[in-house]
């Protein structure tokens, strides 16, 4: 989806209030809906299946404006059913998203049946689309808090918001699942494992739809983008994906299970294809998985101009007509067209030559109209200002601190050279060290994110909280270096400057992006920033490297000279403050990588890893010599803090389980440092042998504590039978009998399955 | 497999000498495997399937001596119907294996039923574990000719060698269908293309069994790695590989389909495991696909311990007695166990307890007896040395020559810089321009092959072919750099040594390795050699840079500083003497590249992707400037000629066809230089729409043409049915109706499937 121009509404007319927040019965709501759906068209209810972005409707001579006859024809004539994406020039006020909500419920409400539209919007750290919204870390920052409960209040957060700007309807969790931490959307997910995107996509969903999508505080969410979408061959975007189903169930499909068991109401379909087969077209994976399988009774949206594309790029369609057929067959409830209405145009011909059964659009059209009724559309689609006195206010800003502040990862930090003492002569230095476009990343006020600086102006760059922290007059800056471009004189300038600094804060990264404008062919972090980091270097002065990236870009060329490592992500507005109150130690660190970070570009190994990946010195020929085949630059799970935790007695309630048995666990776990710490417990488990090959390891359970200092808690866990299963060649989840080994920390169990 | 050590008989009997030529009917073959079969005991059939390597037979005191209590004890007690590997330290002459051999003859015949021992090589380009045997280019470069007539008769030469070294039987071809071009075996392979590599594993096979594989001349060959071995994810040796069965099918399949109906006789099973299963493991793998469905009657025999690592790798094994298990009833016929006798012990004891059934015993030695019957080992198994007067001769050299001659790949050639003059003032360097290790690469006299100096000491480096065109006092030479170590020293001496030549010839490329040694995590060339190349540039004189690699490390960081780029794989031992014609223009360069060379690390497309890969111009969002998806550094089919071809007149015999028609195609090629030239003619095929996402284009025909300067000949090729075909979802090779482009050249022609 992409940015659009704002439209400001030339029928200007307030929301007619919310009513009582009340759950709607899904008997009360079924009923409606075949009532409503049994005096329909087929053109009606063909328009309800089409999505059109909100820039259609624009007066090309009156930008900002809608083009009254436009949108009535949109509306009235073709009956569509929802409107997606943003006005220019991203990020209208909650007042103008009022405006253009209004104006669009006014010319629906003109319609024989009155079915309001349902909007759609990409807000996904946040209601990134509305000015002065609070904007949270990505999505991968989130999973590097390794904190459902805060994840879940930030989302609450984010639906509280989002329902200010009138919009009932976010395009967010992203479920995919990278396999290549070279794509673009990588800090979209919530990293490699699945068992953690599972649990945070849950806290997502329940912090958005808050068991009451109907109420004035709630949106409805979307699972995206279903499935297999992250995990690119080469990890270009939108290219081909090569995962057999057996994995596709054991990994992928388990996020989304988990995610439609906490209710989410909608999916977006992935824009990839599998195996050679594009998601969109594959009436296996959207209605005999998905539906059927799954038992998902929500919307199944496409992405943009997705069913087009089966023709021109996909090319398993040799018409667009054929491949609306195709799609709508294979269980595609809306198309997001976009930008014209031949879906709705090819569609009701289809319907009405036979070649899609009426069933299938009533399948899709009541899945659309439940899920209406259960925003209460009906009876309120414009939102009450008055109702959101806490949107963009200190009490959320302060969630978004916490949540930023709980993400940051300390990577490497030797000799304790953090945290630094407010006497240090510090250098900040490096080219993501003073834009706020970075610590947003896209999807921020639009579609790239370009415009941030403009927006977020009252917020913190790295720099600016430095300022704010020790006085404009003792930080140094230079740039150091272009994001891409080399530029001798300004490293020159960078080294020269150094020499009056005790310490230096060196801040590399990436420009703003996403989809494809963020491909890349080279994982390696642009040479720009490598030559500014090796020249800093040859001073010996204390660096401290400061990450501000999607995906984790190489820095095997000069890790090694760094003194500290801190990876901040895309921590969003108030990630500036909370970087630079995490480098002084007023915050201690807590956050875990959710990823391996990779040391080389064609050793992409995920830390759950097969032991084939990772051959021990006693299993290889003795005649040569073996490079180290696994040697991540940072494991999955690594987050030092500025505190020491001591793990100790490691428990289980069993040696030997059943079939049916659950497992008890517990562990102490210790501060044994000077200073309050938080950590997160990560508990492991491996399978030691099966007939599919198994992992080393895998989460299976994490919590976050909070110790002071030589306090110890004891954590507890229970596994079950699921736990110990995995999918096999018959595509069964089954438990194999057989040892499996507890890991927590450096502590392990066995223990027998028999 | 391994080196070993060389074993001196000592019981040393000449060979019976040979029988005549004559090829064993299938009927009398099949009633001697059953009458030998009905007299055999458990133990002597499980002892058939059971393959050592040589050195556990030798004695300790007495390196290079059979120890005789051992040799009986494998041979007279365990029954072992297999012993393979060279011994040390590598490549013995025909003599010393004829000595070998006839002991290992000696002690078959004293066991009850005198069944002869199969004695098995990877000699894998020529006999290339025998002194002084002809040394081919590595199987890349193979491809690289797109002439399969060059490739056969190279083939009948290492069989004539192979078995002028007593040994029937080579580990050959490779067949392996490298998805990641970093795999350390790449250089193994025939490239990226399925039909290519089809194509000249019949070649192989047509040339090692000759139709008649009883000969003296002749040696069975093995199809390796049975499947899926050369697609890891990460490119190391023996990691996981992700290929969903309709893939399997649509590519790596067929090339073995390719070579089985060409009668290969045997198959080696890939180490690796394929979607979480272990090859050796796969029942539907190697007995429902391979011997029941491909109809393979040949012998299917493990890779070095596979077994073994079924328990201790991979783990889906709890024992080394289940691997047996496992494996023995997954298809395995025979265990490359290979250092000690557990297999033999492991699986009496399985059938004695009924764990295994005798049927399948009975199956795995009926598959080997027939092998050795088929090889005329009942009468021979000792070369007489009299019979091969041209083993490493003249004649079979000029062979090697012109193969490597064909291989060589002008990739780019800016303002005719090649070919030399000798009037040229030429500095040779860099770290590949001075050893015979880099021309033959591993699989050379011993496995890693770090031994090509000694044994091929009478052979050309590059250096020294430039010397013996030039006279040795004419050539500048320094190494300029190591293949690893940053050299500044060496580095400011070739620049300087550079100021005195006119142009310069830059040698780059890798060390010899093949397996597990040869893995890399990163794809780049070694910044050592980078550094150097970069340093020269600067002086801003022509460079040609000569790339000897077995697969494409990038060199986009000097690249477009180079003036010429020749890519000479790993031509083998009469390859330094091919280039240096070539670079003189005393051979016109004819090869191709069998690959897509890639220019960055994370973007290894292959060049039959799919269209989503390459995403046109106006299939682009407007709002947003991309980066280019698909940039080889050199595409696959790139091969320059000093003089030029120009296509015209395609033609097809119809634009219409229906399914059972075939089509005929051609083409004139003119040779529109002036010099004599080789051409290989390539036809694709796109399907334009298809219910899998198509290619963009696919390799359906090549032949190699010679063109006098003026000189056009006509082209002919005949397109068929399964040409057309793809397998779809349901895993059916289909053909689906729509329009096809044929493209030769630039030229196109479309027709219609009715």
């Amino acid at each position: 989806m992409k940015n659009a121009i704002l439209l400001l509404s030339a029928f200007l007319i307030c929301g007619a209030g919310w009513s009582q927040e009340t759950k709607n019965k899904k008997s009360d709501i079924d009923a409606k809906v075949a009532s409503l759906l049994s005096k329909m068209t087929l053109e009606e209810k063909v328009g309800q299946m089409t999505q059109i972005t909100v820039t259609v409707f624009e007066d090309p001579a009156k930008p900002g404006y809608f083009d009254a006859a436009k949108l009535k024809q949109g509306i009235q004539d073709y009956h569509i059913g929802s409107i997606l994406n943003v006005p220019n020039p991203g990020a209208p006020t909650t007042k103008r998203w009022q405006e253009t909500m209004t104006a669009i419920t006014n010319e629906a409400n003109k319609t024989r049946l009155k079915i309001p539209v349902l909007y759609g919007i990409d807000a996904i750290h946040g209601a990134s689309y509305t000015a002065g919204a609070t904007l949270f870390p990505q999505q991968i920052g989130l999973a590097a808090t390794f904190n459902t409960n805060l994840v879940k209040r930030g989302a609450e957060i984010s639906a509280y918001e989002t329902r200010a700007s009138s919009i009932p309807w976010v395009f967010s969790p992203d479920l995919d699942f990278p396999r290549n931490p070279a794509w673009s959307r990588m800090w979209e997910s919530f990293g490699e494992d699945a068992y953690l995107s599972a649990q945070m996509a849950v806290a997502l969903v329940d912090g958005f739809e808050r068991n009451d999508v109907g109420s004035k505080y709630s949106v409805a969410s979307c699972m995206k983008h279903y499935i297999g979408y992250g995990s690119t061959t080469t990890g270009k975007d939108r290219t081909p994906s090569i995962i057999p189903e057996r994995i596709l169930r054991q990994y992928d499909l388990t996020i989304y299970e988990a995610a439609i068991k906490a209710g989410a109401k909608s999916v977006m379909v992935s824009s990839g294809e599998i195996n050679g087969t594009p998601v969109h077209s594959s009436k296996h994976l959207l209605t005999d998985i998905l539906k059927n399988e799954l038992g998902f009774k929500g919307v199944v949206v496409t992405d943009w101009k997705d069913i087009i594309y089966l023709n021109t790029r996909h090319k398993v369609a040799e018409t667009k007509r054929d491949a609306v057929r195709i799609a709508v067959m294979a269980g595609i409830d809306m198309s997001m067209v976009p930008e014209e209405f031949s879906f709705y145009t090819d569609l009701v011909d289809l319907v009405q030559k036979g070649e899609v059964p009426m069933s299938r659009i009533d399948d899709a059209v009541t899945r659309i109209l439940r899920m209406k009724f259960e925003l209460n559309l009906f009876e309120n689609t414009v939102a009450n200002l008055k109702d959101y006195p806490k949107f963009g206010s200190e009490e959320h800003i302060l969630e978004a601190y916490k949540t930023a502040a709980e993400s940051i990862t300390l990577l490497k930090n030797k000799d304790a050279v953090l945290p630094l003492n407010k006497t240090d002569k510090i250098l900040v230095t490096g080219a993501t060290a003073n834009s706020m476009k970075y610590l947003n990343g896209g999807w921020s006020y639009n579609w790239q994110g370009e415009n941030s600086d403009v927006y977020a102006a009252d917020k913190s760059t790295i720099l600016e909280a430095f300022q704010n922290k020790l006085g404009k007059e003792n930080v140094l800056y230079t740039p150091g270096a272009d994001l891409e471009k080399e530029d001798d004189a300004e490293i020159a300038k960078a080294v020269e400057l150094a020499k009056n600094a005790s310490k230096i804060v060196l801040c590399l990264g990436e420009k703003n992006y996403t989809e494809t404008p963020g491909d890349i062919s080279d994982i390696y972090i642009s040479k720009s920033q490598i030559k500014l980091a090796l020249a800093l270097s040859k001073l010996n002065k204390p660096i401290v490297l400061v990450l501000n990236e999607g995906r984790p870009r190489l820095i095997s060329d000069f890790e090694d000279k760094m003194s500290a490592v801190v990876q901040c992500y895309l921590p969003g507005n108030e990630g500036g403050r909370a970087l630079v109150d995490i480098l002084y130690g007023d915050v201690n660190p807590s956050g875990r990588l959710p990823y391996n970070y990779p040391r080389y570009p064609n050793s992409l190994e995920k830390y759950n890893r097969k032991y084939t990946e990772s051959i021990s010195e006693n299993e290889q020929n003795n005649d040569a010599k073996y490079e180290k085949s696994y040697l991540p630059q940072f494991e999955f799970g690594t987050g030092l803090s500025y505190t020491t935790f001591a793990y100790s007695n490691l428990k289980i309630d069993k040696t030997e389980i059943s079939n049916t048995d659950e497992i008890q666990v517990s562990v102490d776990v210790t501060n044994s440092g000077k200073r309050a710490g938080k950590e997160s417990v990560l508990l492991y488990l491996s399978d030691n042998f099966a007939s599919i090959t198994p992992e080393v390891k895998a989460l299976k359970r994490f919590e976050k504590i909070s110790l002071e200092p030589n306090e110890t808690k004891t954590v507890k866990f229970t596994l079950n039978q699921k736990d110990l299963q995995f999918v096999n060649q018959d595509l069964k989840w089954i438990a194999e009998k057989g040892t499996f080994t507890i890991q927590i920390s450096d502590l392990k169990k066995d223990f027998l399955l028999k």
